[in-house]
């Protein structure tokens, strides 16, 4: 970071500016910092984006020059910014936040001066001045003496350029993106719009989860001249002497009509004068490229750049103001509403502003008569806390999410799993989309087809083979009882694992549904975990198919990403308290409670905890089962919000995951946290904030907010003293969902 | 040829089979063997073909084994089949024929058994028993045991594949092609039709001759399965071991929706029965996906492979029954349908079945409303002997060329020089719209704004500076009435060459529009030819913008494409007689009659004549300006005629350039012969049919036909004793069109 504090202290300079001005206005979209996470590998970016919406437009950083810390053609790379490094190239449109695979951050568009380059290596710029806010960010472009502003709306984006006196040029370039897929399709409107199409995918490096990005780009000012460029295929022998293009960007001059290729752009030049801006319209769709238009012209038709950005802000702080807290500190507060706003961004609505979108795994377009169809369900990371937050406090999108879950079992016959943009891309393991909607049901939220889920649920739990495309292992897990370790690194006991916590809450569905057999049948397979605990070791360890144990083995092999038999990005300690569902029995196989509480102290002790990936995030709260022991969970917490989230680029420790390390922080900040997904109940923490409002649906939840108040003799108390509840006395760490909503005050007292 | 022979006398034996058992029906169309052409470059192909049809099927066989002789990507290479290779990658849609850069060639369409594969290389398959027939191409891959079949109609086509039993393929590959251009895009619309657009162009490598062709592809058989394959950009480092299928072909198995890029293809799979046919129908157009649909529908609705195959031959038997002849050898037969043939190739129609065609140079779509659309003009190789063929014998054809050509110049503001699919591709010299349409007008051809044609031509004649498209060195010729040398090897002496012969002939038409200013400035120009005359070589010879001759110079040098000073594809001796608008004056300028004849009779003699290129071609016919020197023309042609002229695939002297070379032959078998461009006269050679009878326009030409009568004691004769025009004796070698029109009747007495 030696090179780059005084970027930091720039932005924060900017920030802080920025805010304190309208201090006595600041409200909660100013406490948004889209700069953190943008370092660390936490994977957010900066860019303008609504919330849930379908575009984001992001300054894309990560390639074309050596001067970058990162690049993302030199190592595995999935976010399209990083905030140290320098070369910017322009901006992405449609974009992933908090992922851990490259893909999207295409259709590059980018302002220019003086003689035109097409090559992003040589086009590219150095940059200051950067400006990030929800729903707007801007910078200035050095090399150039542009300044380049960007705002969104749901499904489309404008750009405004200030430009000097001079030669100037828009490019879109096609051929480069953050997905490793290529190939695309341009079409020349009129002088002042292009419209095409992109390929996408390869997600995870899954070779056949591809998909089209349509677009409409509109400038609105007509070009002096336009054109495209292309990269030729390099020629050999005579063929090469005749043709001077090879190998390299040829410009196509005259040709104005449909291109396609590998690596293809348009450039469009003009005659700026001194502070002349232009502005540059993108509408996208994943349907077609009348949809796309007719996104851009439904979407904008008639508004102005800072009417676009004022309604992104505006739509911001509806979203955010759901929560309102008090006290804290200026960093926490901006901690907190940045965390609410990565929980804000993905699932992303798909459907166009027709109701169009492309059905799951399908050639088939569907149209959406009611609410939005949502998209980008990562949702081995999200039903571990997002949903949870959605179901509360958002709970018309989480309807919709569901929904949209059940509509893509209809469409391809399979709960998603790591769904984008109409493919399946089976990234991760488990059956995470039956804890996602039971625990959603089971707090009360309906609106949807819940036997249609039951039935889509009872599908993955029950049919053997590899037919089953969300339990492929589900062979040996209906036979055994456990997934057997078959391969050496097939992540045989993550996949039981997850499959353990998912048929838990499956029982709990069925129970409310009145199906008691089921609800047994699923309850004794989720108690089978105990088959992978090992005495010898006091950890879960890797199983083989003649039912003993894998040999030799090392619970902490696995560390830093390195493959680990049996477990999937983690080792034997990141796992071997991932039993949400069972705890308490757990603890007796472990040798009772204070075995459990020990080892799970020393997991914390040694660093055998890591904050930044999903099995082990609720570690922390699992002290607060057993009676005495809640101030560990208090405190560990309390050491982690601390240590890795941050008002800092370097502000989340890890993938943010579509909002799961966020959703932690959220929930953790405001004193209690969902720590078994399908069980609708919570385990205190100590409130960060002096009282916090959380406006509730009326209509859902029966009250219009629900308020949490911490009396603290000072910032660092951070043990829960007492709590009351509804104003009463309350004796416990956990609670139910019902018990918290019903109540509707909860009063901490720290020491 | 030592290890092709047999495939030679195989074709040979087909040939003369399917032939033979039909001699009492022999019509015209079993006259044409089009293999004539298709080696020693006379890059004519075999493929499937209706008179002037914008569809071509052309089995393509260039690329991809070092067991052809001739590979496309190792050479100079410009066109789709040559007989002697071996290899065969798929039937090409939409070619060239007989020109000399490499262009179309493209939506290559093969199909294949066993497993699947899609790179070319390995698809490729050996091939026997190759029929073709106007209209008809049909063979036997022997990898696969597959007989393919091609027919067309105007702007669709139809493939017949019958195959064996077992795992079968259909692939369309758009990465290759002939076409140096690369780039495209592939829908699905339904299981059993894709549509898309392949970007064409760089004609001669010209880089902004760019234009689309866009296809609907339709198989009669619902596929199993089908998918896409796209050649994947090379990736290093990291990327490349995540990413198994960089630089490879990859195969897109669930992706159905578009996709584009430099090297794609779809392929179909399918499980066939003994001897089951599947069909393949290709529909194109110039100006969209939705008019190649149409195209393909109204062309072939209903009908089958072999209604369209008997539609085809029967357009070819209404068209080459214009000229019937009696006599001759079957050979001469053969040469001279073939011959006609070719000339019926190029220029071909453009315009889709609902009238609309690319406008010249333009983005622009416009409608035709009468008539035909008409694209490629190779001029500078037509201008010559094409359309003086054509205005007599096809006078619709040649009056719907001319108003293209008028159309043009009101698109473009410029007629067309080497036209290409809507695009100038400026290849070769001079102004040779002038004499194509002068020629047809002092002939008495009608039907077109010869006003606005003159005054293209007045603008391309006068116009100095680097503007003038046509004339780019028009400022030297203005000044100086010759262009001079100013680059080694800038072709001066060809273009002012040529710029003489247009000006001649424009100085014709000025005259007979009453423009007799214009006609004195333009006849004077014309003789400007003198300066470059230089007595002490004897031929012509570059000028300096000094007025000095160049030194050294060498008039043999530029012998086999060889560059040479002031020449272009040539030498001096190529040019040096090339002055047919001043043939008496220009033998003064030599010396005389005796001292002209003489050292045109050694350029003959000493080898200095060049067959297969356009300046010279005319060479032979001018020793019948001179008394008592004819029966020199007659020997040569008949000489030139018996060497290069062949029932073989050797059977053309080079390049056919759209018809050139065929167009010498067919009037040279005729015993006449246009040899001044723009001048409507002829010169007479001696026939080898005895009767030649060719059906006029009677409306155009007041009369129903013209007859050639040829008595010969014996094959040898060769010489012309004497002449009778319309039954009365002729005592010239030359005669104006209107004295061969007003006769109607020629007998020529041979010795």
């Amino acid at each position: 970071m030696t090179n780059n504090w005084w970027k930091w202290v720039c932005v924060l300079f900017v920030f802080f500016s920025f805010t304190a001005k309208a201090e006595s206005q600041k409200d909660v979209v100013d406490y948004v910092n889209p700069f953190i996470g943008t370092s660390n590998f936490g994977t957010t970016n900066p860019g303008a984006v609504c919330p849930n919406g379908l575009m984001s437009v992001v300054p894309f950083n990560v390639m074309g020059s050596p001067d970058n810390k990162y690049d993302k053609d030199a190592r595995w790379w999935s976010t399209p910014y990083e905030f140290y490094n320098v070369f910017f190239t322009g901006y992405s449109h449609v974009n992933l936040s908090g992922v851990g695979c490259p893909e999207m951050g295409s259709l590059l568009l980018m302002p220019t001066t003086g003689e035109l380059k097409v090559d992003y290596k040589e086009y590219g710029s150095r940059y200051k001045n950067e400006v990030a806010k929800p729903g707007y960010y801007a910078n200035i472009l050095t090399d150039y003496n542009i300044k380049t502003e960007v705002t969104a709306t749901l499904r489309s984006s404008v750009a405004r350029f200030t430009f000097p006196k001079g030669k100037s040029h828009i490019l879109l370039n096609l051929g480069e993106g953050l997905t490793n897929e290529s190939g695309a399709f341009i079409k020349k409107v009129n002088d002042c719009e292009f419209e095409g199409m992109k390929v996408l995918g390869t997600f995870c490096y899954n070779p056949q989860a591809i998909f089209p990005i349509y677009f409409v780009m509109r400038v609105n000012k007509k070009p002096l001249s336009s054109g495209y460029w292309k990269k030729q295929r390099p020629m050999t022998g005579v063929e090469a002497e005749w043709d001077k293009d090879n190998g390299k960007f040829k410009l196509y001059t005259n040709y104005k009509k449909d291109i396609a290729g590998d690596d293809i752009g348009v450039f469009m030049n003009y005659d700026t004068k001194t502070n002349e801006q232009l502005e540059v319209q993108m509408g996208v769709s994943f349907v077609s490229i009348e949809n796309a238009r007719q996104n851009l012209e439904e979407e904008q038709k008639g508004k102005t750049f800072d009417q676009i950005h004022a309604e992104a802000r505006q739509a911001w702080k509806d979203n955010l103001s759901r929560i309102m807290v008090e006290g804290g500190t200026e960093d926490q507060k901006t901690i907190f509403y940045t965390a609410l706003y990565h929980t804000l961004i993905h699932p992303n609505i798909l459907q166009d502003v027709n109701g169009q979108y492309p059905a799951l795994e399908s050639d088939k377009i569907k149209t959406i008569t009611e609410g939005n169809r949502y998209t980008v369900y990562s949702l081995w990371d999200t039903y571990r806390n997002v949903h949870q937050l959605l179901t509360l406090v958002y709970p018309e999108k989480q309807r919709d999410m569901i929904r949209t879950m059940i509509n893509m079992y209809e469409e391809h016959g399979w709960m998603p799993k790591w769904e984008l943009f109409g493919r399946e891309t089976y990234t991760m393991e488990g059956d995470p989309a039956i804890p996602v909607i039971t625990d959603s049901y089971l707090k009360g939220l309906r609106g949807y087809d819940i036997n249609k889920a039951y039935e889509a649920f009872y599908k993955s739990a029950t049919i053997a083979g590899k037919g089953n495309l969300l339990r492929p292992d589900n062979d040996d897990y209906l036979q055994k009882g456990y997934v057997a370790l078959r391969e050496q690194y097939d992540n045989s006991v993550s996949h039981a694992l997850e499959y353990y916590v998912a048929d838990n809450a499956l029982s709990r569905l069925a129970k409310a549904l009145g199906k008691t057999k089921d609800a047994k049948l699923f309850y004794d397979r989720s108690l089978n975990y105990r088959s992978y605990y090992d005495k010898q070791y006091g950890t879960m360890r890797p199983l083989l198919p003649n039912g003993k144990f894998l040999t030799p083995f090392d619970p902490k092999q696995g560390e830093n990403f390195e493959p680990s038999p049996g477990f999937h990005e983690g080792n034997a300690w990141n796992y071997t308290f991932f039993v949400p569902h069972d705890v308490q029995g757990y603890a007796k196989l472990m040798g009772g409670q204070k075995a459990f509480v020990n080892k799970l102290q020393m997991v914390f002790d040694k660093g055998y905890y890591d904050p930044a990936n999903e099995p082990d995030i609720a570690y922390a709260h699992l002290f607060s089962y057993f009676k005495g022991e809640a101030w560990r969970t208090q405190k560990e917490v309390r050491r982690l919000l601390k240590e890795n989230f941050k008002n800092l680029p370097e502000g989340i420790p890890g993938n943010d995951d579509t909002g799961a390390m966020s959703a932690w922080a959220v929930f953790n900040m405001m004193g209690f946290y969902p720590d078994c997904p399908g069980n609708p109940s919570y385990t205190f923490t100590s409130p960060v904030f002096n009282k916090i409002i959380i406006k509730l649906d009326k209509q859902q939840w029966g009250r219009e907010q629900l308020v949490i108040e911490t009396v603290s003799p000072s910032d660092k108390a951070e043990i829960i003293k007492k709590v009351e509840l509804g104003g009463k006395p309350y004796n416990s760490f956990r609670l139910t969902h019902d018990q918290l909503i019903k109540a509707g005050n909860v009063k901490f007292y720290l020491q």
